[in-house]
Parts: structure tokens; C-alpha cells; sequence
């Protein structure tokens, strides 16, 4: 099932995909589509919907969050062995964790502003991963029974606002408009394996990054067990799970985005996403 | 003024305090406090409120978080001089942000559970600002017009998964209940100027830090400032702004809680809290 949010910036209405690609209207479902409304019993009640049956959304349409009420977005670093040799870092022990703000949340085609003072914009196609139902210390083996599902991420970032502003990375990785979801939720079931997905991003028409998920360190059951023990998932929760290689701070020599560059992204059967980048005005 | 929210768990209601510091109910006038509660005009008009025409409430209460909706939980690093030196860590050129998971908010005097496996948790009285309107690129002098006012927080933290499991600090800052807030919000006209308040903690009733917010390397204000270039600030956002000398990790030997431990601590004009250690249990 694969569930979205279109219309207008904050007059969404929730949507569900089918079979020929095209929107149908869940608005006379449910009023909107929520982190706790991403539960197992809510998910199984929308999975029972036959999309046929909901009104066709006709004509072109922005998309927005898939879902709202997103209180974490947590990252993993260094995740594909591949990118953490292009960023000239040794290969993790242990998953690297760090926070992109939950207020760089936005639409999967929405412009990314390029922050003030910015030099090194930089993009990062990734898995997400979208927290169903609480989890607290939970095991490897039950962690996907806590996933609600996948979608597209585009984990934009500031190198210099990253490494060379002290501290955590956490400066380069929240900026507004920095954190592009979707199109859609696409439900577990119909994922299947989490780790034999090909993804790929290309600036400006050109290929950057080609990768699949079956090269991550660290799997997505283990990334959510693994945080559950120094957190609480919530539903509603965005765990982006890190980047192949090919980003900008990799190329020789070093590539960065600028106002009028365009990207496109996407991974096997999460659809497609693609971001105009524009210069930061007040 | 004083609001906070008092009650069972999940059943909170709003709350404000009286002259002689008892609470007056404000559930007649406000269903809740939440973070959209905490802009100025919704503040002034609570402000036109004569405390005494509420019903006050009698009996010991449980406080709870003194608003609802924060989305995001920052921290900053290191600002005290002294603090930075007794963990033997140079004094910051800017600002050290890094991510409490908001899964960890907790009322001010709720039990705080030593996370399972942990042998280094540690307190941390810190100043906790709470932001009342969206900012994003807020000049240092326009900054504190974006804070709704400031809280007691106890940085609760586990040194060995902040410093030695790899990546950012945040591993060892958002466990589940590492984040006791006020009891109340006190909004920054009573407070006046926050570059000059007390605070104190003890642990088992013996004194344990002892410091004022007029030594922090970077005040709210610059901190407010630096923190809307990297992300967008928005209502019920709380900031906690570091910790003084005196924290368990600086003792010789280093000293962590243990369950059945106790502290208590307090800010100037923000009132106390205090917190049970317990153990870990599924």
C-alpha cells in the first residue's frame, strides 16, 4: 500500500496510490493521514480499502509529507561502506547516530533553499524509515515489526555547517527545506526485504549516485533495535538510514549544488522524488 | 508569570501559580498549554489574568511538563568555562549543539530510570529556554523577542554512551526520561535578565554544583541567534543552555547515580525539581 499527503503546503489531503500510479482521495476515510495513525490496527483498517473504490484525484498535484506529526528524524551516518571511504572516514564499530531537525521536514519536490553563507550544498539519496508503533529496547528480530514502511529521502547537507563549525554534525543537516520525503509511504508488506532495494540520485540530469540497500553496514532491523536502546521510537518517527557513494564532498574535485541546479532520487519501489535548489532570501 | 500543567500523567491540566505559589486552575479558560499556547499574544492575554479569580487548587499535585507539543529538544554543550575544563575539553569557539530525543521529556519530579547496561549516568542543572514564536536567521538583539520564557531542566546523561559508542553525543542524552523540564515556564518578563540567575544541585542532599548564568560562554541570546542559522526555531522548541561546574564526571574519582540516588536542583526565580534514580526494568 502506498499511502501520501497532495495539495497545497498545509492544506494536505491524504491520498492513497493505485494500481495505475494515480491518486485516489482518502479524505472521506480519514481527515488526514498521522503518526498515530500509522499504527498496525490503523494501517490493516486502510489496507481492507479497495482504491478503486475512493474518488480519483485528477490532474496535476504537489505532494506533500506522506504523513504528519513527525517528532524525530533521526540520521545514520556512514552507513554504505562505499561513502564512508569517499568521505575519507573509517568504517563504524556501531551505528553513528545524529539529528536532523524535524522542522527541515518537506515535500518531496519542494525547492531546497540553499542557507545563507552556504558553499558546500550537498545531496544524500536515502532509505527511510518510518516508525509504526512505539519501541523501547526491542530485539533484531522484532524490530521491522515496528516499521510502518519506507520512502524516499533526500538527506541534504551542509559540509561546512557539518565538520568545521564544531561539535556535532547536526549544524549542516537540519537547515530548512533540508529534509525532502516521499512521495509516499509504502507500507512494509509491500516492500518486502528492506535490503535489496537499488536506489540512485543524478544532479542535473546526470547519474551521481548508484547503490543498493543490501550494501548498508548496519540493516534496518539493527538500526532500529540498535536506537531503541538509547531512545524511544514513536510512530511517526523518520530514521534515514545513510547514503551510497557518490555525493558532492566525494567527487575529485569536491562538487556542490547551487541556485538553479536541479536533483532527482529514488528507490525501487518507493517512486521518485526531485528538488529544484534556489538561493536563500529573507 | 508562572503556568504549568499539574496532574496524573496523561491527565494534566493548565495550571497557573499564585502570589503565595499555590496553583490556580486554568482549565475554565484554556484547555491546554501547548507550544502554539506560548506566543506573545496568547501570553499577554493569560497575563491579563488576576491569578486569585481561579479556582485554587488544593492538595499535593504532581507537575507535569509545562506545556505541550515541543518538537524539538537542543542542547548546547560546554558553555560554562568551568564545566569545559573539568571535563577536559577545550573552551568552544561557537557554540556545541547537539540532539535530546523529545521522547525523553519528563515531569519535573518523576522517577528517572537508569537506562539497562548503564554505569555512568550523570546530572546536570541547566538553564532551559523556550521558544514562543518561529525564528529562523534572528539577530542576537531581536532574539530573545522569540522567547516565551525559561524552565529548570536537569541534562540528564550517560557519559559512556554520550562519549564512547561512536558519533555524535546524542546516545547518551535522550533515554527515556533524561529530560525532567520546570516545574513551571516562567516567561521572560518576570524572569528579566537571564545572564544572572542561580543555580544549584544536589545529590543526596549534599551540594554538588553550584554556578550562575552570568558565566555561560555564550548567552540566550547569542545562542538563540546561532541556533536560527542552522534550523528553524519554532514555538515550544526548548533549548537547554549547559551546565556549571560539578557534574559526576568531573569528580575525582568520577561519581554516577545509582538507583535509589536522589537529586534535587534549582534555578533563581524558576523554582526546583527533584528526581528518584531508579533501575532499569522491562
Amino acid at each position: 500500500m502506498k499511502l501520501c499527503r497532495y495539495g497545497a503546503p498545509g492544506a494536505e489531503k491524504p491520498g492513497m496510490i493505485d494500481a495505475d500510479g494515480a491518486i485516489r482521495d482518502l479524505s472521506g476515510v480519514l481527515a488526514d493521514l498521522t503518526a498515530d495513525g500509522l499504527s498496525p490496527e490503523n494501517l490493516k483498517k486502510l489496507a481492507d480499502i479497495d482504491p478503486s473504490d475512493l474518488p480519483r484525484v485528477e490532474g496535476e498535484q504537489r505532494y506533500g509529507l506522506p504523513f504528519t506529526g513527525t517528532r524525530q528524524f533521526i540520521a545514520i551516518g556512514l552507513n554504505y561502506a562505499d561513502h564512508a571511504a569517499e568521505s575519507n572516514l573509517p568504517i563504524p564499530q556501531e551505528p553513528v547516530m545524529f539529528t536532523k531537525a524535524v522542522s527541515c521536514l518537506a515535500g518531496p519536490n519542494d525547492p531546497v533553499i540553499i542557507p545563507r553563507g552556504s558553499v558546500k550544498t550537498d545531496w544524500e539519496v536515502e532509505l527511510g524509515v518510518v516508525i509504526g508503533s512505539r519501541a523501547s529496547y526491542v530485539e533484531e528480530a522484532d524490530a521491522l515489526n515496528h516499521v510502518a514502511g519506507y520512502c524516499v529521502i533526500n538527506d541534504v547537507s551542509e559540509r561546512d555547517f557539518q565538520l568545521s563549525r564544531g561539535g556535532t554534525w547536526d549544524k549542516g543537516k537540519g537547515c530548512a527545506t533540508f529534509g525532502p520525503v516521499g512521495p509516499w509511504l509504502v507500507t512494509g508488506d509491500e516492500v518486502g526485504d528492506p535490503q535489496n532495494l537499488d536506489m540512485w540520485l543524478e544532479v542535473n540530469g546526470e547519474r551521481m549516485q548508484t547503490g543498493n540497500s543490501r550494501t548498508m553496514i548496519f540493516s534496518v532491523a539493527k538500526i532500529v533495535s540498535y536506537l531503541s536502546e538509547f531512545m524511544v521510537l514513536e510512530p511517526g518517527d523518520i530514521i534515514t538510514t545513510g547514503t551510497p557513494p557518490g555525493v558532492g564532498m566525494g567527487q575529485k574535485p569536491e562538487r556542490y549544488l547551487k541556485a538553479g541546479d536541479t536533483v532527482r532520487l529514488g528507490i525501487e519501489k518507493l517512486g521518485e522524488q526531485g528538488q529544484e535548489f534556489v538561493a536563500w532570501s529573507r
